[in-house]
């Protein structure tokens, strides 16, 4: 694992450059980040190229050793641009026009931007595309932040209408699969489509599926289109695009299939993100100083997955940030812990944001690894002492130089598509798929199992234990996958609840899965919060939240646990396990617990806010928690980092002796 | 009492009407509503009718037995009909135009849209008015629905001028009553006069309230010019519309006005009702597998006086449904008893939502009689088994064939008006007027009293208890009215306090009604949560909630309860009582108690979630609650249905021996 | 301290006018404002004046020997100004523009509703300004309530692009001191900038402080169009306008710099505005009936600083008002403690809303000293009570006609500009910069001491005490006064934290500070509610809220207490104590208290709601509590009101004998 940082020259008087520099080497960095927001410096009126202070910036760089990830400053159109093209701004769902003022005002189907965004993109990997010091383009900045995907524009509508043509071909095959005789919903023809904001109730949920599976191909599209170009002039350079934690605007498997991406980069803020995401209370406030322990893990696992292998941290939290309701200072030695994570579990580069705070604009009070005087941050002092750490060490020296993770024993499913559709249909205000296939990641590292997430498309060969949290539309031929496994399998609710069309199946859920579980899903059962059925498995006696199913069995299919009234809570057959539930965190314990133990794992309950991860020969343990703890190392473990104490905030690294 | 069904032919394979048509009639259904949603299968381009499959459907329903109920498809105009005339969408109060994709997408003061509504409808009348087995008519669906209602569009704007230059005659005269010296609020003509939205602060209140008035004249006009279309061609069938529980946007009095409607119909969904409505938290958890059990009774008492004694249950939940924060399955049992209850508050026809549940489009979780796979519910099952329960029975059969279910010993009157006044000017952010008269409702039923839900217009001869939750506009004569009256009136807060013209009245609140209790309001005490004045009325109590009146009182009237501070709680003279509070549940039940021993009734704690009601010989009890309990029946009573111990979910009826 | 009244004779038949005039003398009231909303009265057409009824309405007030406020009446333009000036209607920032309905509906940036305001003001100005009982002019109403300002219009663009212009000349600059390079904002232009509303993230934190600031020029610049005009015509009268309490909008310092207005005045509604505040819960609860005992005083305080020592309360609470969540009625006695406490805190007049209470309109439920039909509400009742009591006593009558207060023994700066920036930039979503002065208004109040608001310009000179309780920007200058100072000081956190232009200080906060107070801030700890950092400070301990900061102090600097994990909680050095961190009452009371007993002073804690206020001779004691108490009189003190034993909602004032 190497160590980078986001730098931006032309924030700063030129006369740092050197300096600044000359100490990125110094304290362990190989990879500079810059560029991405820099469209008004490089292209100050139309037409009108400035490269001089861009070329000195990049030799200056170049010149003390350092690589360098150039960025296309797509996220940030200067004002001339939006003067020039006034309709591509994007608009809310309300119907409100953005406006210009801080970032990401465009619309992501103009054709017009899309143009203006080839050109420039085009113009930079000319002039710098066979740089040897530009290792890696990343385009744009974090695709979808702030909501302005999806745009509701005039651009929007057209584009949409196309798509659709496609995929239907006939409005009136459109209107047979979306069911449109429902409400006198049917089309005349393509043209008479409407996005689907601002009706009076509910759109057609096929509708809303559809706007977001084109909204999300606009998303692979509009990188495609700068891949392209910069792959022409810089074949030899990794390409890239750094995406968001716990994200699901867009598809991440679509956008980086068919080699869109080298290597899946993302930005990982952990505190802010505990803080936003919906967590019990309990836990934001246990884990407000060093976030919620399997936070950062989650999308370190997810990306790996997307990246292919390869995956980068493109912007890692160095201090507090300055977008979150609350920004606490993070506990002293989580800077230093978080580079140990990401390393852990696989990532090939960790990049701090950013290499000093700007005192001005809209990221003042966002910490990097400087302060504005330019004196080092607390954050900034301990990756330098990460970076000697694995420098000193023989055994984390080599691991940095070595090749990808390797798989994990247990693989979790995430789909992007089940988000949306379970979005665009919850049916119980607060079920969430994202959080219901945390829950899951999250039980099954407290065992301290090691997890790859996967596409449902993906080869699930070679896994001990897979884990599918909810899925809503069974891929073909993923029935017959899991039929021919050797796995352990663990499937939750809604799994097969639906059809490509989304429609329930003609065979009521869970679909195609009936082949091999025969039940079926009679009615489906909301839960408000004081709605507790309760259930005992395992001898552990807990309750379902938010969700259960009531559930038609026939013969084949053990039933392994009921609720209080009779319903079946667990079934199984063979080595599939269905949960009709979402359970509480005792029960999905149990549950996974008997899984992992008949897949001849071995899963073994960490600490409170403890978690181990393996990779290569090192095991790494990190502590989330307030009390330092013994680690989980085996007796003759060899500490290759810290000691058999683990602290609160710290990591330790052994070897079996 | 019949049974009914909504069914929707275009959305089903022809080669299913038959033997649908047979299992309903297998079932006991004797009516089937069907096309109020088929307008783009009637009519799938402008003037292009296509009757074909529907003359076909009609023919099959009515050659197995069935009756039809045929609805105007005006809910759900589509896509070429929108495409053609724009500016039909209805426009939100924040001014944003309502898109198409869904349904209700009209805005109801759209004359052109009006225009092509009374053609479809003079299309379809003319087609099927003469059709025997066409026995009622149901316009539009469900007016109102989804916040459509009111439209703040150039059209509402146009008709509201007129309106008001109707009702004022010259614009002089509406700025005397409207009280527009303040503010400088002075109009000059009608034609410059605004709808009451988008203002900085309050618009008048009687500007306000005017609005409504013009908005619930909209709503009973658009159903009219429809009725007049249907009478013409069917001058035997039944005309109606299915309303909705709870629902206030209109004045279902006037709506319901000079003959418009034959009968009044509603839709009732109790246990999504009761998530969405105000009831405190322990209320939504108690009964969230049953509905609160006084939440449909409300309405089938209500829309019973609407109907001026006939009234339908249109459309009834047979199961889960789709459109609540949470929705879980009801109680085994509940579908059954939701019928029986219909039943004993006087419903001529319970018809249910629907046949089979829709595996497509915005409904798909919304449960039917039949899965989507056309196997039986579990609603379904419950609903054929009460079908044969009444058949089996002689006395129930009996019933289910008699007339209305005659006068109640009690009336509760219900003002729209009223609502709207106190929606306009709450004064405490947590005083809602339906839901005060709900409280009134529940403690009445609570002790077993049985109750009419009346107008404050309607003949209140030959009650011996007459409940006035509150009347902000006291009618001509009312006080006559009540003078005049043998029965004991108990009359809540805010009666009398406000003219027609949204003022206070010249002699302050409670304006006329000091003629006959001599008191006066000098201020009124809006209470937050914090804030509980306590009282003791015939040794109970209690607190008031929300809101209390300072009454200085003259001779004549006597103090039956006074708060801790002074001011009166309860006063009272002759056969009138006056609480000057909104009061907690004791002490409403004190009160309503204390005047029905005086009316004679006979008062009788019923078990928590227990409720009884008589039609003709019959009584029936409901058991809403957690406990099997004993039926309150009298020693001598002889069980028609059920027996002593009435089950959770259960239902029982007597006859006296 | 004399007694005023809002009368409304346009809202009445001129047949009452005479008998209101003379009962109004009767009961004590010198001063009667009116006219401020009577604009379509003065002016039914465009052009066309009718003053006939103002005349005699002003000649029968002044005829009974009442001084007369007059209003302007621009807060209210008639509806035909409207139709002849479509858009001069005000614009919220999602870009709806508000509509005529109700009041305040003009662009404060339109230049064509301004020449009207000049001209409506020009022609009162002609007929009255002479006039000899025509004492005083109000501009407007309440500038800036109902959020119509900021307007976010064309006009407001255009306007601000020119203020902009002339601050920084050159667009350069502008970039260059608002950071523009950040995400490529760099403007080419002025004519580029737009407001800084709907942008899809954050807008610079400059540009939107920027645009604060031109707001706040625009309400000044709007008031004295009208001033100038005022003062042409009435050059001896007292030109004002009546401010509201709690309220940031804009700059009152700046306003009322230049001799703008002659006396602050403002309108204090003590019940309503403890609502709508940010007070703990339990504080809400407990003076619902009264209204928190700072909540008025704070703005007496405030605006008696504003006034330069003279200030009135335009418009006094005389009972339940209409626009709070919940509206109740006064504690019996409160409408008379707060003629009391105006009178305290230094009020030349008290003025009453309003004479009687309409029954018409929107202030329909907003009571009066009499109720609609005319009777006497039981706050006129108190009202008169304390008028006769003033007059009979030899020692009040002689306070009341004494001149201003005298400076208080502390001093708290509340800074406009400072409110701005962290709204801006809150970075605790919890922290409100006017909340933290409230909280350090109270600690003193309850220990007794009489308070000072002022400007962080004003001349500090004098006091013994100075509390900041945060100054983002500190003037120039403002160092060496507190370094000359003999004054005790307590800075509190976020003090010196910004530039002018929003930026952090390049030596890091507290900027320029640093040279008297050698420590920087290297972080900011924003705390989530359940981080509660713990310190005990003399003896007290207690936990900081919402903001710390971690404090690298060098020597010099002495650390007063250390919070558990060892960053400082309190530094002083030699007079100078800065607190890091906003801490819980306790920690409050600590600091102040040491720092006001090092001052000399004599803090006393009284009791929970007792509050003291002395003015010349005298000391008023007012208790907001629940209980009886003993006054914190010395022995020797003679009571000129009241007695030693002090009731609920009562007041008494003594002398030291």
């Amino acid at each position: 694992m190497q160590l980078g940082v986001c730098y931006y020259p032309e924030q700063w008087p030129d006369t740092m450059w050197a300096d600044d520099a000359r100490r990125m080497v110094d304290m362990g960095i190989t990879h500079v980040r810059i560029a991405e927001f820099a469209w008004s410096r490089m292209e100050p009126r139309a037409g009108v190229y400035e490269w001089a202070w861009l070329d000195r910036a990049i030799d200056t760089l170049a010149g003390a050793g350092l690589k360098i990830v150039l960025g296309t400053p797509t996220a940030s159109p200067p004002r001339w641009l939006v003067e020039a093209i006034p309709d591509m701004l994007p608009v809310r769902a309300d119907g409100t026009t953005w406006n210009y003022g801080s970032r990401r005002h465009y619309d992501i189907c103009s054709e017009p931007y899309r143009r203006e965004c080839v050109r420039i993109t085009e113009a930079m990997a000319a002039r710098y595309g066979a740089h040897p010091a530009v290792v890696a383009w990343q385009t744009d900045n974090e695709l979808g932040c702030h909501e302005t995907v999806p745009s509701y524009s005039n651009a929007a509508r057209q584009r949409f209408r196309e798509w659709l043509a496609r995929r239907y071909e006939t409005v009136g095959e459109l209107n047979t699969r979306w069911g449109n005789v429902f409400w006198s919903m049917e089309y005349p023809s393509f043209d008479s489509i409407e996005l689907p904001n601002l009706t009076p109730t509910d759109a057609n949920p096929i509708h809303l599926l559809d706007f977001r599976r084109f909204m999300s191909d606009e998303v692979a599209s509009f990188h495609r289109e700068q891949a392209e170009v910069v792959r022409r002039h810089a074949p030899h350079a990794d390409v890239l695009h750094n995406f968001m934690g716990f994200f699901t605007t867009f598809d991440h498997y679509r956008f980086a299939s068919n080699g869109s991406i080298d290597v899946a980069t993302w930005d990982s803020y952990p505190i802010a993100r505990t803080e936003v995401i919906a967590l019990a209370e309990a836990d934001k406030a246990r884990y407000a100083r060093t976030g919620h322990p399997d936070v950062s893990a989650f999308d370190h696992d997810r990306y790996r997955g997307i990246g292919h292998d390869r995956f980068w941290v493109m912007e890692q939290e160095a201090g507090p940030v300055n977008w979150a309701p609350w920004n606490p200072v993070p506990a002293p030695g989580m800077v230093r812990l978080w580079a140990y994570e990401a390393f852990a579990h696989g990532a090939e580069l960790v990049s701090y944001f950013r290499w000093r705070q700007a005192p001005f604009a809209q990221e003042q009070m966002h910490s990097g690894l400087h302060l504005p005087d330019n004196t080092p941050s607390p954050g900034g002092r301990e990756v330098a002492r990460a970076a000697q750490e694995i420098a000193k060490s023989a055994e984390l020296s080599a691991l940095a130089q070595s090749g990808p993770a390797g798989r994990a024993p247990v693989a979790l499913v995430f789909d992007y598509e089940t988000q949306w559709m379970f979005e665009i249909q919850r049916h119980a205000k607060d079920f969430d798929y994202q959080t219901l296939a945390f829950e899951y990641y999250r039980t099954l590292r407290e065992m301290s199992l090691d997890v790859d997430i996967v596409s449902a498309h993906a080869d699930l060969d070679g896994y001990a234990l897979i884990v599918v949290p909810g899925l809503a539309v069974l891929p073909p031929g993923f029935v017959d996958t899991v039929r021919r496994s050797g796995a352990q399998w663990v499937i939750g609710p809604r799994t097969g609840s639906k059809t490509l069309d989304f429609a329930i199946p003609s065979e009521l859920p869970p679909g195609p899965l009936q082949t091999l579980l025969p039940f079926k899903v009679l009615e489906v059962d909301s839960l408000r919060p004081s709605l507790q059925p309760s259930t005992t498995l395992g001898g552990v006696s807990g309750i379902a939240l938010h969700w259960r199913e009531h559930l038609e069995t026939r013969d084949g299919v053990e039933v392994l646990a009921r609720f209080d009234d009779g319903w079946p809570a667990v079934v199984a057959r063979d080595r599939v396990r269905y949960a009709s539930a979402w359970f509480d965190p005792p029960l999905h314990r149990a549950l996974l617990e008997a899984a992992a133990r008949d897949a001849s794992l071995n899963p073994v309950h960490l600490p409170e806010g403890v978690r181990i991860r393996r990779r290569g020969p090192l095991t790494f343990a990190f502590n989330f928690g307030a009390q330092a703890v013994e680690a989980p190392a085996p007796a003759n473990a060899r500490f290759v980092l810290g000691s058999r104490t683990l602290g609160t905030a710290d990591v330790c690294v052994w070897t079996q002796a």
